[in-house]
């Protein structure tokens, strides 16, 4: 017998039809001696109906009161999906974010986790009940009601299997599993079996959306056995997230292909190649509170050097507009930039240990005639900024060149 | 400078831009120097649309996830009353029945309210904010969601005031006060400027639908000064619902015409005329959880009496069905009923110490040629069973044969 918690999202819960069908799913882990406690999501759709309600009274709504509004999405859905299991004969129970106590700071839209009582969960649990929890929603000190940000239900599922020293934290979401690659750009893409933590960090934050990453680095933080599985399927092991790197020697060096075309490019030309370049550059654009992906600076000459980054395609034209006094007073060449940009990446905790990954990835690009704009490495991936255009031509043959379409 | 308690009703929060011109009115008391505390119900419908989602996932919904669902309801109307006011520049906080704590018994879908904790209200008021909470729901001993069912946010309306010792609850409806009579069928109704609680009781219970009963009752407990007031006029100050009786002599005996066409009368004919035989009758009506209105027996003969009462016509083949039995342990000669009914009442505290009341309105009825079917009185009303058909002539020729159509 293990205590398992699941995680249901958004498409999962979305219809009564579908709520009826996550409860089935539950009652057969329950009836294979398990003890379950559920997460759900908002029903698909509902916290967007929420938030343009709230616009339509003020543009910018106000960050408490549209925390009491948008956390009503999840309350609705623990209340139907303990209906759907005691209607067919499951004992549950539900709870609010604030019911079960999941203390948080008072952030409100993106608060974080502080702390979480367990007492009466365990107490449901050991009356035979399943603990339906509304995901994404917290309370702070005072009492006032908080939101965990948008994908904050994956944290919730996360943090409450941490807290309660879960078995394994299982996330229902539409895919069933992690894939090599988008298999709508590859056919060919296999599903991975197992994924590294630090893989599926690279993977999530490059695009493949199958997991909020804060989700990723909580159950890394607590070591929380975390696996991803389809809800439409009833079948299927999933992907398992793994802590320890894959001992099996035969694993295939690179895990994944990742991309993401929301991001736009930066370069400030022409700066004095001197220390405190970076921060006067983007001391100024963190401050407007634009966060900055990749970042690349290479080695300069006759005292100048040019500084890339690149950002969310909707933070463009505000950072352009941040860093008009920037270019004056450090006296830089000008500014190139666009946004017809595509960042690919190939990832793999098995490029540590293997030569020769980036001058694969490097010949086969070139191979294409697909011109490389950008380079940033990590430890376990490598990405490169290209045109737009090319994205799904290089993909498909990365994908390829790393072999991700031979079964493993 | 005045503590008031206003509640708006489903109907008056309607739509976005219904939401905002509560906020202006709630603005202008405020800037009169009034502290206010605001309780709202769920958008008109919102209810409604929640009990059916939840219906399509359980035929009779567990009643402790009915009210965690039902209760968000409520919740969006807080946080968006909130951000409208802050929209327009007042300072405003919202509090679901929990947060407040509001704390009820755990009777789910309809507890009764048991305490109310002011202490963060107080506060709220004190640093200039506009509290804003929501009607119908509270919290019990164990941290359960719990509702007051149908009509509850008067109640909410009206603890709160009595909580905070409030100078004044404002109930805002569609209509703009207490009328002699249903104006759509009396044009020459007149709204009423004041009104006793008595009055108030047997006026709201015979089918002026302005208030919920169970908040008047409520008020007269706890003396709280009580409104009606319209949410779509600006001017008019309604009607005042009083505690003592008028000290205008000039005042009208009769406060008002009432009359309700939901009731079905039943007649047991021939049961024995001794003790205990109403309860024989009645004892088994009330374990099948049926509401009796009005209760009849006449002096009997013969040893044998005919005993009448009234229920709601939902209720009306189940109780028929109920008796069966009965009739036959009392040996009962028969049963007499009918659902095409309606009771018609005139109402007045003045009543009390004018005669000739009855004959009057006996005598109006007996002049269009209606039957009377049953007759029941009390203090300060006297209420008639005629046939349904009858119901709008009854009401009209008794609103003029008490000048309630002159100008008070």
């Amino acid at each position: 017998m293990a205590l398992i918690v699941q995680k249901y999202g958004g498409t999962s819960v979305g219809s009564p039809e579908r709520i009826k069908n996550v409860a089935k799913r539950v009652a057969r882990w329950k009836s294979q001696g398990h003890d379950v406690v559920v997460v759900v999501s908002a029903m698909s759709g509902e916290t967007n109906r929420l938030i343009a309600l709230a616009k339509d009274i003020q543009s910018q709504p106000d960050a408490r009161e549209l925390d009491v509004m948008v956390s009503t999405g999840e309350q609705v859905t623990i209340a139907l999906l303990s209906m759907a299991l005691l209607e067919i004969g499951v004992p549950a129970r539900s709870y609010t974010g604030g019911q079960v106590r999941i203390l948080t700071d008072n952030a409100h839209t993106k608060a974080r986790i502080l702390s979480i009582d367990e007492h009466n969960m365990r107490a449901d649990l050991k009356a035979g009940r399943v603990v339906v929890v509304a995901g994404f929603q917290g309370i702070d000190e005072a009492g006032n009601i908080t939101t965990l940000g948008r994908g904050g239900s994956d944290t919730t599922g996360v943090a409450l299997a941490a807290a309660l020293n879960a078995d394994e934290c299982q996330i229902y979401t539409d895919v069933d599993g992690v894939y090599t690659t988008d298999p709508r750009i590859v056919p060919e893409a296999r599903r991975l079996k197992t994924i590294t933590f630090e893989e599926m960090l690279e993977m999530a934050s490059l695009g493949s959306k199958v997991l909020q990453i804060r989700s990723v680095e909580f159950a890394g933080k607590y070591k929380v056995r975390l696996r991803v599985l389809s809800s439409f399927e009833d079948e299927g092991e999933g992907t398992l997230i793994t802590f320890e790197e894959d001992k099996d020697m035969e694993k295939a060096v690179i895990s994944g292909i990742a991309f993401n075309r929301d991001e736009a490019k930066i370069t400030v030309l022409g700066v004095p190649d001197r220390p405190g370049i970076a921060y006067q550059i983007l001391g100024p654009v963190g401050e407007a509170n634009i966060d900055v992906d990749m970042i690349v600076q290479n080695v300069g000459h006759d005292g100048l050097t040019d500084f890339s980054f690149t950002v969310h395609r909707n933070d463009y034209q505000k950072t352009l507009k941040v860093l008009q006094p920037v270019l004056e007073h450090t006296k830089a060449r000008g500014v190139q930039s666009g946004d017809k940009i595509a960042k690919v990446s190939v990832v793999g905790v098995g490029m540590r240990s293997h030569a020769g990954i980036a001058s694969t990835m490097f010949r086969t690009l070139a191979e294409e005639g697909i011109n490389i704009e950008m380079i940033s490495t990590s430890e376990i991936k490598i990405s490169v900024v290209i045109d737009e255009k090319y994205t799904e031509l290089a993909v498909r043959v990365l994908h390829k060149a790393f072999g991700l379409d031979q079964p493993a």
